[in-house]
């Protein structure tokens, strides 16, 4: 099986970063190619980046040659999804709404911690269109930037660890990394707060691979029918769905 | 006064249709510009051209060298104001927004009818985001594409009041043109049907300059804090705002 | 054009001041007319007041001799808009969704700076009904009595003032005046807190202008249909709307 | 024990039927009293009437001399009943919230039969202030005039029984009358329906009987506080109330 | 009129007092029997033992050969007042449901005092699925175990004012007793806080009476239709439903 | 990793049915043991069932000696969930909440086909509760009893197909089987629909499989901490949570 995995911003060093949490993440059988797009922003922070970043990774979905079995977005809170979902045959699972399904089933209510107080809004609308606001506990964020996560990661642990005992306070039982850029820091967290914490990066792999295994594709019978300005356009998103054995 | 309308397709016909429109609303001392993207779709009728526009849009706002008091966005139910709000310091009005917020002035529940069926889900996300879902009471799809609509008017109006008549039935006493293109139906539509019809173009004109005309400008507060990648780029979107009396 | 303010109060002084506000919120040609129904209470701060004070502005517009092409309920949180919106075929708004619809064009969340505490529910149901709580972030009770507004005015701007800064606290980026009373000190808390500002009386001002140029009246085809009992009454209300020009 | 218990209407005749109901649903040592404000509507079949008896049946608890241990407002869906709370200390009970408390106990989802399709939109917003609108599976105007329900009753009960079928088609499992007027027919819809019925001035009655019973009088602690208006008029609603035994 | 309380647990100490509550608020012609559970938990303050006292309040009303009028379901927050619904024709009256009915009959939004704080998400499930959820102000946990409740109780009345004032402070304006164990206590609080507060066995004894006094039984239209599984079962609870004289 | 499987109902066939569905879609290196309790209901079609199901399934998980990587809860709509995540350490995946997380990854909005009408109330409060319900577009019954379904595989289908179809033109893109005895049935509604079918044993035993590989257990700081009652109980939930490689 061959999983993409789209990093919502321009930078190369976050990719990298996102492609080995989600190899970490994928079974044996599972091969994860990371890109991001060749356009748009080198850090989604706000709705203004958001949308840009939103065009950008279609434009990438939409002109990849190759064909994989299932997408991953790896934007936390980021614009798009249900686009992708037009262009694709192919299941797409966006890391928020990934990780807030698997929160749900080992925790009652999740928090969100986040990168820029600017980025809050956007998560709040991404939870609610994908319905999965009404167990959401809260969303604290850091005020560290997305490119300064990895800068000095003892702050960055510290500023996740003080948001998310803020968040268990208001009534949280599970935490969710609200950032792309924070991949692989869950473990971390769950060692200081003694909560399961949800990497949505993790999460995603994990939930396409069990729709391609199962054999699930998007479907076409309601909005994310395809758009008819890409009828005639030739590639591998249309009618190339393949699943694939978790041994190939 | 100095009103921007961006039309969120690349179609100039279309944008003379919309521009048409805004004119005859506005005060005798407004301007109206209309414009469209220089890239993008040329049409938006479900979630991928929704997106592409939005950052078509985004970008054209972003590199206007002209500085304008406000501007209308007008795609219905497409994405990307709250970009737009974080880009620019005076007013940003969505023709989706406009139209329910008259709309809910004159009647106890309005109706939308819109173009493609694929754009029906977009358009209630649009409205739940913007908080005014509670008052609409569906949103019927003609089946007439965008660029149809006005290759036979004829037709056009008959399945427009075909679907209004499907929402009075399901409690609507107030119905909303439920796309761009559509500007000017209004008159039509209400004398057939008896209810009042808001077409968003004209509503957001008159609350973009009711918004100047009281000296709001966007709040820098919250969300819409502009991002800092737009921090040293030149332009008329920051800090340029300068409320202009009515007959300037 | 001519627009009736209706204070929902029996203070002839808050009229007079609620008039200015409305006039100099006004475009060149309205004309405008503030009155206060002959009897009722001195202020309405709490349901009861709020109940009778919608059956005294109801009987105003239902001996009002005179015509007007829209009326400006000028009572915020009060009740009786239906009733108006039942009784008139000209637009009624109402100073609490007035303010509500701009605010959140111009603003991601707004708060509500309001008088007494018994005041706050009301307004509540008044958000909740009229379909614009989704983007309430809290409303704050000054403890200042509505009639006690003007009597020191340092220390009402310095309690709204107060007020503004907690509901930025809980996450506004906007604010409305919650009382009528209010109307004029939009511009001290902008400058104050750097948020936009809402006055509803103007906010109303403009929203009748913009619906009775664009020549939008109230629907009759669902609750606002004309209650039977008023059917053989005499009066402007029915039947006599006429759109005038703005320059009339 | 004494109830009053107001018919929001000036109609006698109606006042003497929903009498003749409380008493049939009073405990043996309750002595209940009907009344009508003397002035207000004959009928109240939308928002206009309803806020106009709103006022006078608060004008007639302000002023009755007489004291009561309870007062059942019997206007379904009628505006006015947190007004009566705020003036009075004594438990207040409106029939609409009255027969939604009974109707979830005996059924999953409960209907509404009303008189007027104006009145519709009133008894939606006074079930959502309630609180209680999550159960109700939809209201069904019969299109009979509240004052000709008496007029001809087998169309009466054959219209309830219609309307009744349609709500049960719709999901319900039990039944609420939405008028006072329709008191008494509960019997005869149980009979024909196979579902419970619920009156909603049998229902207030009893509910008054509780909460007098169980010593429970109205909170003064949150916007039911007295209104400064009435702090020094004397009268029965303040101070005067006497729990009484059943048996008095 | 023969009324079933049934305790959800096991501890005879808690039935007595349960059953002594239950005496006081009913009529004089009211017989009461409290009884509890011959198996299941010996407290229920989270899922799992709210789960097992379902299952187990639920044999025995099945096996109960006595028939009563109605049954109160004597577990705040606890599971099983539908299945209960199912089985019997009398009604079934939760306390959970029951406090809540008429505590929004005397306050504007009441709060909740409860024992443990893993008894907090039950009480929640079970007023959102009753429907009553949306003028709950809150849920406070005490810390004091349901056994311990009487243990010393100058210390859980403490503990119950300081729960008390902190859902007052949240905008609480009413209180419910969260605990059937708590019974008997709410004269104290209502000295203390000087808001009503509601028990919820005392109110679900009235309602019973209310409901059995009118004449009312359970819908059987809908979900809550006897189980295949219980069809061919001898028992009280199917047919045996005879309302009867208050004074019987 | 082994994954135990539990039948909500005591029908041994319907858990050798169950158990083929879940080994399908497990992985090489999952186990999967099938288990139904010893006692409680032949088939849950409702909330008595249900509640005694749910009794029945957490004895059976409190009174297994083997200890299991995480448990599958194969009762569609049943209750229990939340129990067994307070018993257990491991994670705890309830089939409802399962198919309706994959649902919504490859549809827009769901539709549910389920067995008895009054299974229907059941599985809207499980959604609810889940936190799921906002994007399923409706249930539908077919009206076969669950013990049915496999007696006639064609009626079976037809039906399904059927309710499928409803359910599309309401709205839903994507399909839910709505009862663990359809496992197997989602091919043959695919082929029949066009539309995606999500399986709940299928989904929640690839949930299962993530969780575990990813290391997640349940959370112990919020409502899911385990209760005292079961504090000095032996067994294999508590403390024997050991993460199990793919290929265990």
């Amino acid at each position: 099986m061959r999983i993409l995995v789209v990093n919502c911003n321009t930078s190369a060093g976050m990719t990298a970063a996102i492609g080995d949490v989600a190899r970490a993440a994928a079974l044996p059988g599972t091969r994860v190619v990371a890109v991001e797009p060749s356009w748009g922003v080198s850090s989604a922070e706000g709705f203004y980046e958001s949308f840009i970043s939103a065009a950008a990774v279609l434009d990438l979905l939409a002109t990849t040659e190759e064909s994989f079995d299932a997408v991953v977005m790896a934007g936390f809170g980021e614009h798009g999804r249900e686009g992708a979902r037009q262009l694709l045959d192919v299941p797409v699972v966006d890391i928020t709404e990934a990780a807030a399904a698997l929160a749900v089933l080992v925790g009652h209510r999740f928090g969100v911690v986040t990168t820029a107080p600017t980025a809050v809004a956007g998560i709040e609308h991404s939870l609610a269109t994908a319905g999965v606001a009404g167990r959401c506990a809260g969303i604290r964020a850091t005020a560290i930037g997305v490119l300064d996560l990895h800068g000095d990661l003892d702050r960055t642990a510290a500023a996740l660890i003080a948001g998310g005992r803020e968040l268990i306070a208001a009534g949280a039982d599970a935490l969710v990394l609200g950032c792309a850029g924070m991949a692989g820091l869950d473990l971390e967290l769950e060692r200081a707060l003694g909560v399961p914490v949800i990497d949505g990066v993790a999460a995603a792999v994990a939930l396409c691979e069990s729709l391609v295994r199962l054999g699930k594709t998007t479907s076409k019978a309601g909005p994310y029918t395809r758009p008819d300005l890409l009828k005639d356009r030739p590639g591998w998103p249309v009618g190339l769905h393949r699943p694939v054995p978790v041994d190939a």
